[in-house]
């Protein structure tokens, strides 16, 4: 069994080696790649059985447009713009990429921190010009910091385990308590608390109509003085203008690498980089090179396995 | 009980605050400070009772010249660069400062070699550029890596542990085998074996006359093609030629801190960072400001206990 028409939409090289297209193409007729925001969508959607994205949306309106879609594959683990209860109701089955990136999210995690802790880039750099000295470096440790982790999925997890292995006291919140984890002194806490007496801040939570906005004025009021803020989960969790009048203040320091187009506007990925106590990087906490060939084989064997009749990976409203 | 005179070689501001300095100053009727390449160094000696230094030496000569030398004092944990039995031998009490930097070393092992595998610093800098995609970035995971440790003092087991909380397979090489340690399941391999073998190494030995040149010529040469090499320990433990003959071989990443006066010099310096797979930092990775705070106050503890015939941290050869 074959697809007969695969759209692509919004991934390119950049997420796909050349033996994932090879692969791909060995599962349909034919295929057409289209940008995110190509105006040619929705007359492509028309004939397509398989509809292939990544982090971009597959909403009701395109799901409409496409009458004879039958699959949805979404090169990611979060779905969050992907309507699954109304592709569900259509019979069309969706499936996703899950932990692919628990290691690689968590050991960057760990990189970009220790990176604002110990100044390293600046030190490098530094070094280069000529600066062979201590003086005026300042460095602090994880050791012995109260390390908050909000969301305690698999990467949320595996990311209050190595802090834990820093010498971290570690606490979570999660929506629902995880008593196992709770036995090898990852302690729960209520929202609130996390934020106002944590050191080290680290967002892990998927976006869906729960967390989205999670982090309203109210919550981001609360955040400790003093404080590093991690985020690699998606920016919508964040009220955005609460959290830049925030980092204006100067007193926390936010870190994120969602920076890449459908997360964050140009215009406020700008705004956000004026501040010297905000950190951006490109969207590259969850892709390590381990991370990605696992991504892509989970990615074509989803394809595969509902080609044959016995879907994997699927996700349910 | 005071000293008469204090002599500090080669210890200025970057080493200790105005309060360490205040206190320093209660132990003595009189204080002079010298940087480590004074004229002044000999004339001063002759009616010191305390010598303050920090990495620099107090050789042979220095001592004949210091008849009335009681204590001699380092800031530092390793001591090469003092004369420890000649000392002993006038009757002159050397104390170190030990233990303060393990943490502070460790957690920059592992800050400097995430830097390198995730490639932070490059990151950073495109985010701010406006490159928000993972394209060209090439990363990799500790997970699962070949980690070896040369020198399993504290700060090496410390680094051991830490690599082994990320999920590496950790192996070590030490003079004396750690049969406590081993049971943990960091596996003791002979040096030539660990470094044919590692794709991570780190190195962790002081410096004496049996690790002196240890990574000589042969032994740098045994090193794994494509593996990442970091020395936070003196570079006097590396052959300079072999090791820039290695380095320039470009197959190997070799990443360095011991990048202040007296550990190398500033033309070889110069000729390390012409290479791009070597990385240099300044002399940051002990000092945390954890690590500072612990350091002074183990410092002065060492001159008031010796004052009161007590003395601890005490060095002998």
């Amino acid at each position: 069994m074959k697809f007969k028409k695969i759209l692509v939409i919004g991934i390119d090289k950049a997420q796909l080696d050349a033996w994932s297209w090879d692969d791909i193409d060995s599962l349909t007729e034919k295929r057409i790649c289209l940008p995110a925001d190509s105006s040619e969508i929705d007359s492509e959607l028309k004939d397509a059985d398989c509809l292939l994205v990544y982090f971009n949306k597959a909403d009701k309106k395109m799901i409409d447009k496409a009458s004879t879609l039958k699959y949805i594959g979404a090169l990611a683990t979060g779905v969050g713009k992907i309507d699954i209860s109304y592709a569900t109701k259509k019979g069309i089955i969706v499936t996703n990429v899950p932990g692919y990136s628990t290691e690689s999210v968590a050991e960057f995690v760990l990189a970009i921190l220790l990176e604002n802790l110990r100044e390293i880039s600046r030190a490098k750099g530094e070094s280069k010009k000529g600066n062979r000295s201590e003086l005026g470096f300042s460095s602090r440790e994880i050791k012995g910091k109260k390390f908050g982790i909000i969301g305690l999925g698999s990467i949320g997890l595996r990311t209050a385990q190595l802090a834990q292995a820093f010498g971290a006291h570690v606490f979570y919140w999660s929506r629902r308590r995880k008593k196992d984890v709770e036995k090898k002194g990852i302690v729960f806490s209520q929202l609130k608390d996390l934020l106002k007496t944590s050191d080290i801040l680290s967002f892990h939570l998927s976006l869906n109509p729960e967390t989205k906005n999670i982090m309203d004025k109210e919550n981001i009021e609360q955040i400790k003085t003093g404080s590093i803020v991690i985020n690699t989960a998606p920016m919508e969790l964040f009220n955005g203008a609460s959290l830049e009048k925030r980092i204006r203040g100067g007193d926390i320091t936010f870190i994120f690498d969602h920076t890449d187009i459908g997360d964050i506007s140009e215009e406020n990925l700008k705004r956000f980089q004026k501040y010297k106590n905000c950190i951006t990087y490109p969207a590259i906490g969850y892709i390590s090179n381990e991370a990605r060939i696992a991504k892509q084989k989970i990615f074509i064997l989803n394809m595969k396995k509902f080609l044959h009749g016995t879907p994997i990976n699927r996700v349910v409203a």
